[in-house]
């Protein structure tokens, strides 16, 4: 396992801190007239982070062996803490006092601005680790755009953080669909019947909207649209090795980074909110 | 399908809008003495409602057939419509102004007084027939004799409305549990199945304890015990036609009437009481 998932919790919290704690100056966390634009796409990155975090710490106990199971809460704990910065972030932008933890835990589904793809359910370990890697790749692709282009420091500033664990994120998921796919007739059938479940759910990954547009201009945010073709080489090599037959573009579900989820957003949210919803601003 | 499952939505709220404003007076109501005692007791009645009503909500849409998804969508909400009267008297002997509503959905687990029976998750249609035809054969032994022997006029008067719809439940529950039990090798298999993983949780029914022998004294409630024997008869006749075993007595799950409570229910209320968590005092 790699030194990144090996941190300690009191490592990580000091890590977490540290990383929250940016002197960076940056003229867009002010910049009045992309306040709402910058606002929605920090809540795009943030939710992300937070709803896959979510399903992902569902596992914890549940695993198939000790080992995956014990890398499943690691990386949970890695999107969570990557949803601590996108969403300070985010707070900050928008300027009236809520903090990663409220934007978290006190906004209902219709304000959650995440891919549905990550809201999705669990299903098998198959499943599991088939989503992961459909969005590590676009995950991965994403931060190295931001590193590379972003004209926000702080924004960089969080991917070129995030990014060391997503890419180990994206090297164990690749490894484990390689394994599965090319596995047992019973594995690769399990993870060919993932990729048909979730395919139609990649393509919100791509399309752009007016709000992602503006940041665009600004330059920001890559266009969505401009990930595509890093995204398929990482799936095409890996699903080539893996066995496993890459379906053909038709229809994808849209709606999430615009606020429109499915059902199983709703019932992630009154489980993971429930502590702040009944004991408000309850702390450790 | 009787008639007391064939109400309207409307016709439930005028029956039970009108059984919330009883004239019937009650010492009991106003006995400061009696006040915790009788509070718990009511929670212990209004709780085993609101959760196994809550349990067979979860069937709607779900059912195995028609005719039964909306049998148990009436049996779900026959038992909210008890949930209301006895959290409603709860709340008018607690007299703090709390309300049925604030009762069922601002309360957290270790407040919650329900037998760890109904909280458990439904399983298959065995589980769940299973489970509600062992707490009706126990409910309907408990209502009856409140009418018979209570000497509060508001308990006694609120059994004598439920009884009506819970003798309804018990011979519907009773029928399926004969038919399947009786059924093919499949049904027969997951009946005794369904017996065997809910017999532990039955015990917990004739469990009395300190709060219950105050009530007792007072002539309000039946001491647990003495509901075995009408119980225990209702279930072997119907077992026997069934053709299924009947457990041995053994260990049985406490703590459920004393607020200590299994995981699952946990998970209830979060989904339960998202609403008015996050939306305090919304109304339709």
């Amino acid at each position: 396992m790699s030194a990144v998932v090996d941190l300690s919790s009191a490592e990580r919290e000091v890590r977490d801190k540290a990383a929250m704690a940016s002197p960076v100056s940056d003229r867009f966390v002010t910049d009045a007239a992309l306040k709402p634009a910058f606002f929605d796409w920090l809540c795009r990155m943030g939710d992300n982070a937070l709803v896959l975090g979510h399903r992902t710490s569902e596992w914890c106990g549940h695993g198939p062996v000790l080992e995956e199971d014990i890398a499943l809460a690691n990386t949970a704990l890695d999107l969570i803490g990557h949803t601590q910065l996108w969403l300070g972030l985010a707070g900050e932008v928008e300027g009236r006092g809520r903090d990663a933890d409220q934007l978290a835990y006190l906004r209902d589904a219709a304000q959650f601005r995440n891919l549905l793809l990550v809201e999705l359910p669990n299903g098998d370990m198959g499943v599991t680790l088939m989503r992961e890697f459909l969005f590590d790749a676009w995950h991965h692709a994403c931060l190295s755009w931001l590193i590379a282009h972003s004209q926000s420091p702080r924004v960089a500033e969080i991917a070129a953080k995030a990014i060391k664990e997503v890419t180990y994120h994206l090297e164990r998921a690749s490894d484990l669909v390689v394994r599965l796919g090319d596995g047992s007739g019973e594995s690769h059938a399990r993870m060919q019947a993932a990729v048909d479940l979730l395919w139609p759910y990649t393509g919100e990954m791509f399309k752009s909207d007016a709000i992602e547009a503006e940041l665009v201009k600004a330059g920001i945010v890559p266009a969505s649209e401009t990930l595509r073709e890093t995204w398929e080489r990482t799936v095409s090599e890996i699903f080539e090795e893996a066995t496993l037959d890459m379906p053909e573009d038709g229809y994808s579900h849209l709606g999430g980074k615009q606020g429109r989820h499915t059902e199983h957003l709703g019932f992630i949210l009154a489980e993971m909110q429930f502590l702040q919803r009944a004991y408000p601003g309850a702390s450790w």
